[in-house]
């Protein structure tokens, strides 16, 4: 394990998390590595934790600012929410207990574009951050890091912080050294171009270069990533799958897309699981990934031969598959490039690329509007992601979407989403069990019965009810009647439903 | 005259209006230049209008889909629309006789973002485009086109369509050759970086390549663009722009901004004219302008040795400086250039430039959602222009607003925007004569009241009354009583204010 920290400076530094934690006070702002369950810190958050703990027992305040890559895992984001250690917290969240504390209003969260959050650092709108806190799976021999499952915004973080707590992960392999291609752009006023013209380019070093004099403690650790169980697609979930893949193919049929060199963008979950197991099948060859995460679909299209390289910022992988990425490591470096996430979702480097963006929803209204983060507006579930870097700046964006969920009770489709962070604007093509909804070159009152058309059919009559009384408006651009716009989300509070009960 | 059609060849084209229009069919795509009121044809736009009412008149279909770089005017888009003689129209419009139209659903117009207009061209979303109408101030020996006082879309549409009529103006200045700087990214798969690091940066040709054996047509024509009194900006405007100018000095005070080369972006109106006359007597030196439009404000700061460099796609000047413009356009072009929307407007040199964007708005609500295109939801004021490519890749987003509007009847700031078209994740400050509501670093709920200390004291009230509702919502992310969230636009409705009547 020692020979993991190759810099004796920095072996000096070795110490437990719980001396460590000395170096984290109240009032503190940490940026952490960690992005979707991979590579964050796993020792220091519990360490932290129970030093809130203490300080509450002795009725002292005790909470910190913590910035991250994106979602972490219930032993770091988890018990830090638990322990009512943290204050205010960006740019991603999924966990349970912290969203709960959200949705209570017992903690403060920040929803930001993960393009915009390492950048915001840097041009230090949160001011000074005391402190970075950073899963290595080696130190080199000059103190510098190589970061192990996830890059994140750890560059940004370890450039603005002014003390650094590094923890080395035995449990990540060694062999993803190479796999990352660390480069951000200079700060302001330097900024220069992005020099990615392919998915594949590789730019940067394999490790971040800190300054290894503001390094004030090294923890040993042996833990795994939060690698989440894969869900087999069920019925639906291949559904949708295959009323995208069936979208492809239109795109290609109408000249606008190749067989050969399909860039895609891909959120995380069943449906896109069901996507990438579709084009396995396909006629798509030379598949590349311009993305935030690769996961287990990925894998196995590299191992097929039909995706020649995928590029991320992190990995979200099922336990089996983590277990075979740490083994193979050396083998998948050729072909998985991780980056920054100021580069993975760079808008430069997306538009550049031409790729065809699939984000998941909670809902969309008749006009195109999604909703990517609040239940009846007020309701966090998540938080927005890339969602919006991706769509804004893909060739082709798409959303993809269950019709109903909860058994029927909520429907994808509404009159007005209850929250708004993808606009009509930005978002081209609604996808559910039911088809497509090609919106592109389409005004507003076009597009309604095409979103109509991808709703449940239960919720088909209830939406041309309301279009009905919207067309009624004085005004025709974007016809409304704002007296029922939310009609849908107020039976769902009242009764537990968006349907109508007789 | 003759000299400015420099190719025989195409000199052989020449030809009344009244003819060319004989290339302009029903159904027809057509795409033409023009932003802000300037560059846009003169001719043949009354020439189709007429033909389309001679068809209509014979109880004949005829309408064309018109894609423009932004608004032209009223002998372009008011003409056409007041024929009836428009399908389909985008990316922007602000034309009273179309926005009448458009509000009757009596047109289609879809309001698109103006850095993916011609680009979605070029991607084929549109289909063939069957005509480009472009005006142009010479045509070179090699029949390529010098553009006159904006170049917009037209490097896109006239690379899409498959025939060309120009309009070679003689009211526009032979010396804006070499203002223009033509470049745009090549196709799919083929994007490069855009190599341009500092506004000032020129990478292309002062003219546009075309394939002359296209042109079907050439009109000459001697009108003027339409050029719209400037406005002297009101003590309303004054307070804001002071206020906008406090917020710039306080991010100097922070170390977040130099008085040395400031970058701006800025929409057009009022309020930017205060801010333009507020920064001549600034500390601010050496300022660029990496923006849309070039106003009235920006050329004083030319003349005054105060900005070095405006970068832009368009003029939108009063006559005067219209005038003057036209005389001395030699002198400008060593610090203004015009270059293709999708440079102007693009994601990429946004962000690099650092630039802090300032737009205009219809209202935001209290979480710092805005809305920039639609009264009480549905009706289209203008359009979205270029403020989402500004906002979403600025170094800092502002919007700048009166407080309220019609005498009072409208606050800008309610409880929940009736359109969304720049959320929450995307606008960092908002400016009304009442002050500055940063909003970086802020969960939803402490935005609250930063928004509220920005609305007219009149409304004040009433928006505590409404976030006193929301406070009682089980979901504390981002409270809100949906019951509730449009009272303000209901009132509207009802009774011709958003106060309450006693």
């Amino acid at each position: 394990m020692s020979d993991r920290i190759a810099s004796a400076k920095l072996r000096d530094k070795v110490m437990s998390a719980e001396e460590a934690v000395q170096f984290v006070n109240h009032g503190d702002k940490v940026g952490t590595s960690g992005f979707t369950g991979a590579g964050y810190p796993k020792a220091l958050p519990a360490a932290i934790s129970e030093k809130a703990k203490a300080a509450h027992d002795k009725g002292q305040d005790f909470s910190i600012d913590m910035y991250t890559g994106a979602s972490t895992a219930p032993e770091c984001d988890g018990v830090l929410a638990e322990a009512g250690a943290l204050r205010y917290r960006m740019p991603y969240q999924s966990d349970p207990t912290m969203r709960k504390k959200i949705n209570a209003g017992e903690m403060k969260f920040q929803d930001i574009h993960l393009s915009h959050s390492g950048m915001m650092v840097e041009q230090g709108f949160f001011g000074e951050v005391d402190l970075a806190i950073v899963e290595a799976v080696r130190i080199t021999e000059e103190g510098n890091i190589v970061p192990s499952s996830s890059v994140g915004n750890s560059v940004e973080f370890l450039n603005a912080a002014k003390k650094i707590i590094i923890e080395v992960n035995e449990w990540q392999s060694e062999e993803l050294e190479g796999m990352h291609d660390i480069w951000t752009v200079p700060p302001l006023p330097n900024r220069i171009p992005i020099p990615i013209t392919k998915c594949g380019d590789r730019i940067g070093t394999t490790y971040i270069e800190i300054d290894p004099e503001k390094v004030v403690a090294v923890v040993k650790t042996n833990d795994p990533d939060r690698n989440a169980p894969f869900k087999a697609p069920d019925e639906i979930s291949e559904q949708i799958a295959g009323n995208f893949l069936d979208f492809l193919e239109n795109e290609v049929k109408a000249g606008r897309l190749a067989y050969d060199g399909y860039v895609m963008q891909s959120g995380v979950g069943n449906v896109p699981n069901a996507v990438m197991a579709g084009l396995m099948d396909s006629k798509f060859e030379n598949i590349q990934a311009y993305t935030e995460v690769i996961q287990d679909g990925m894998v196995d299209l590299i191992d097929a031969g039909k995706m020649t390289v995928a590029s991320a910022t992190s990995f979200s992988l099922s336990p089996e598959y983590a277990e075979k990425m740490n083994n193979e490591a050396s083998r998948y470096r050729e072909s998985i490039i991780l980056r920054p996430q100021s580069i993975s979702n760079h808008p430069e480097v997306i538009r550049r690329t031409g790729l065809i963006a699939s984000n998941g929803m909670i809902e969309a209204d008749i006009y195109g509007n999604a909703n990517s983060t609040h239940i009846n507006g007020s309701r966090l579930m998540n938080a927005l992601g890339g969602s919006g870097d991706f769509t804004r700046n893909a060739y082709i964006s798409s959303f993809i979407s269950p019709s109903v969920a909860k058994d029927g009770a909520i429907s994808a489709i509404v009159p007005f989403a209850s929250h708004i962070d993808h606009n009509e604007h930005d978002a081209m093509v609604f996808i559910t069990e039911y088809g497509v909804a090609d919106l592109r070159g389409l005004a507003p009152r076009d597009r309604v019965a095409k979103m109509i058309s991808i709703a449940h059919p239960s919720y088909r009559p209830l939406l041309e009810e309301y279009v009905e009384l919207a067309s009624k408006c004085k005004y025709q651009a974007t016809p409304h009647d704002l007296r029922h716009a939310f009609d849908f989300h107020l039976r769902m509070e009242e009764t537990g439903t968006m349907l109508k009960q007789d």
